[in-house]
């Protein structure tokens, strides 16, 4: 069995949106730090990782929200290295409320970057060793994240607060531009109930990106997103919702 | 003198920009906690003021920054509520690193806001009382902020992201505004080292702000900039600057 580890976190206002309520951005941002911190740890962290001429990149995650913590709440925040392949990391965080209960549950799939030539490149032994994760052939699929066929979006600048440490959008600002194209009302009247989101390209600085997406009313209610430069597929998600 | 308060935090990855150290919107974020916290521990925090149909808004900050905090740095940050007059509240935050040097002095005016008209109130004795701030006639302007005199902008959609729970664009989302202006190269090679900046209107969801700059290259080099929804200015800043 892989690794786990588990850290506390008290949810800070701005941590949240305007209902009060962790945003996704800060949700990926709080289990992240949680796995970085396993990493530095078992003495492999980015650093260690640099040294290889690569990076940890995220390729997907498969969100399962029972319900979002909401500010002042202390969580704890558990990740576990699961299982690893020639190319792929997959890890496990899970978010727990004081009563213990289960409030989020994230499937993720991890990949090392090249930093020279942005690359994707085989995982090392001596790096992923420590974290005992299972050794696996199979490539996990997860869900088909079905696409938008609309033809609407909104357009948005890249920031410069939206690029990080790798030098490219962080995966987590990706949710600022899926779901501010909802609307207000909607967003502070629904809950995301499971996301499946798929990075496929890097967004840079400079980049203006096109918000796509397409709205299912049926039960249960539903929105499919991309995020493209030009004609260019960078992320996909669907979005299964419920009302508050 | 007024109540002191000082709290630890650790900064995160997620809370710095591409070069590692902590971004303007998250240290005014930190800051911001600090007197939250205060305010709680003496009965004094959101909902009590909502008790008298208020809140707190920020009108303005003066920010002396020696050196910005970086990721993973445990720091120290202190609040104190300073004084008070029958409109204002000025508050000081202090951020020191783990040898007691200090990296960052903030002065800040607090106001108090009505929720239903959206006015100023002033400031109930009641609710000031516990911070024993010194009770000051005099009105502190703060040093005169420049105007823009050039006409470029930028302009970016307010996004759901950027609202907080006042209903408004919050205090620290101006700096992403703002910032972003001056370009990728030019703030991975150059730090703030002062910040004056001013709130006059609120921003709201929906609303679509130019975020006009002008730029002075003489020593010391500096920025100014103002944030507007088409003819009404809503912020002003000066930003003095440094190199790396």
């Amino acid at each position: 069995m892989g690794k786990k580890l588990t850290e506390t976190h008290t949810i800070n206002h701005y941590e949240c949106d305007t209902t009060g309520k962790l945003t996704m951005p800060m949700l990926l941002n709080i289990v992240i730090k949680t796995s970085e911190s396993q990493s530095e740890e078992l003495g492999r962290g980015a650093k260690f990782v640099a040294k290889y001429g690569l990076t940890w990149v995220i390729t997907r995650y498969d969100i399962q929200i029972k319900r979002l913590p909401q500010a002042q709440e202390k969580v704890f925040v558990t990740t576990e290295a699961v299982s690893y392949n020639k190319y792929f990391c997959y890890r496990n965080f899970w978010i727990h409320d004081e009563n213990k209960e289960e409030c989020v549950l994230i499937e993720s799939t991890f990949a090392l970057m090249n930093l020279e030539n942005r690359k994707m490149g085989s995982v090392p032994e001596k790096l992923i060793a420590p974290f005992t994760s299972e050794k696996i052939t199979k490539i996990k699929r997860g869900a088909k994240i079905l696409p938008v066929t609309s033809h609407q979006f909104l357009n948005y600048r890249v920031r410069f607060s939206d690029i990080d440490g790798n030098q490219h959008v962080n995966n987590s600002r990706y949710f600022d531009w899926m779901l501010d194209v909802l609307g207000y009302d909607f967003l502070v009247e629904h809950e995301a109930e499971s996301v499946a989101i798929k990075f496929d390209k890097e967004v840079e600085y400079g980049n203006e990106i096109n918000s796509f997406w397409e709205f299912e009313q049926e039960e249960p209610m539903s929105s499919r997103h991309q995020i493209k430069v030009g004609d260019l597929l960078c992320a996909e998600a669907n979005i299964k919702w419920r009302k508050n």
